[in-house]
């Protein structure tokens, strides 16, 4: 089990695609060179991230024959691996953990910088929105947002998942006067596709009075994308954290 | 006389080079989009950054035949330049105005990132140093570089002034605990080519033990670039603030 950040910029996002450089094979180029197996290692994610989204706690899994110290990993890694990549921790897990099967929970950050120009310090790490903006309503909106409700409205054509329902654990925004941001974060058991960025855009029309405060719940009536066509952008987005069962990941047996 | 920010990492530089991105050709195209006159209309800037070194508030001038308020170049400007560079301020100056040669003095503002690996987020937005770092060295040795000093052992061949001698009034360190980053200020009446880059460079030796604290002294009378040889990259540089006498600034004429 191996926690890593990473820049999305420069990323074709992160699953494997041809003649591409994406986050998984720009992994897999550099776990096979510490790996001593004859056979190409493969590295499993704990979900995709589309291009220019990026990485504080991404988690990926793979199988090494040779038996590396943890803190070797973390090293030999970050050796091995371009400058928009950093390992943050490597743990040996039990043989049942799967990066992507075993998951409890993830958590998103998105930045929106405000202000009528783009910060050209911040064009590649935050979405920007340049129109007025009432946080109160967007906070009243935010209850809305946590419990377990079917997204099929906040969900980008090109998802493949049957089932749209999902629960919010926690959702928040903070303002940061100093940066001139807001920063939204949502804690879930899982998120469907493009559903934190189409969250985002609905909660920024709410906070510019585009939308009414309460339109969540009649999003969640309606199920219909249509009615929720903004999608914000990928440069604000963050994989912030990857929950699993403390068991899972704890249970060190190599 | 407009004030204006870049993120240096994909520019060539700021001075114009042949088949090269530099911000003064970027800006000299979305300048004369604006001009109505029938001769190109340069940009004179307060001076040069090398390539990948920002700017938070570089000064230009440039000579406008049409009559555009203040308000109405920012805007223009900022719809015609690319996401890199922000125009902060415009504001109509006397004849007598020049960015390069009426200036009084200059901020700069270089960002060290500290740990064992570079931050995916801030490898082109500071300079990285991995080893141990004793602040309270650094914090002694600063007095030393305060003050009227002959800085030849500070200036990277390739630097045309025939005086080596600048006034530093200013010069600080802080430590930000919560980004794991060390960021030094210097306002002096002027700098030399690759000037801050050295003195960083030489400041986090002493940092480092591999120079005594007041070897700045030492190296005022020496003379000698090969006892200074290590430069800080281009990455944590940032041009912060540029400074004018105010009647200079402030006398609109036009």
């Amino acid at each position: 089990m191996v926690t890593l950040a990473y820049d999305g910029t420069k990323f074709a996002g992160f699953q494997s695609q041809p003649n591409q450089r994406t986050v998984q094979s720009v992994l897999e180029t550099a776990v096979n060179k510490m790996s001593t197996a004859a056979s190409f290692v493969h590295i499993f994610g704990s979900g995709r991230t589309d291009a220019g989204v990026h990485a504080l706690g991404q988690v990926i899994h793979f199988d090494l024959e040779n038996d590396i110290p943890e803190k070797g990993i973390v090293n030999g890694l970050n050796s091995l691996l371009p400058l928009d990549i950093e390992i943050l921790d490597a743990k040996k897990v039990a043989s049942t953990f799967h990066a992507r099967f075993t998951t409890h929970g993830k958590r998103y950050l998105y930045r929106v910088s405000l202000g009528r120009f783009v910060n050209p310090f911040k064009r590649f790490y935050t979405g920007h929105y340049k129109y007025s903006l009432d946080l109160e309503l967007m906070k009243k909106a935010l209850p809305d947002v946590i419990g377990t409700h079917d997204f099929s409205s906040f969900v980008a054509s090109g998802s493949q998942t049957k089932s749209h329902v999902r629960t919010i654990y926690d959702a928040t925004i903070k303002q940061d006067l100093e940066n001139k941001e807001i920063i939204f974060e949502f804690y879930g058991n899982g998120f469907l596709y493009n559903q934190v960025r189409i969250m985002v855009a609905a909660l920024l029309e709410i906070g510019n009075r585009k939308r009414p405060v309460h339109d969540f719940l009649r999003l969640y009536e309606v199920k219909d994308r249509n009615q929720c066509r903004a999608t914000a952008p990928a440069s604000g987005l963050y994989l912030k954290k990857v929950y699993y069962k403390e068991n899972a990941a704890n249970n060190i047996t190599n």
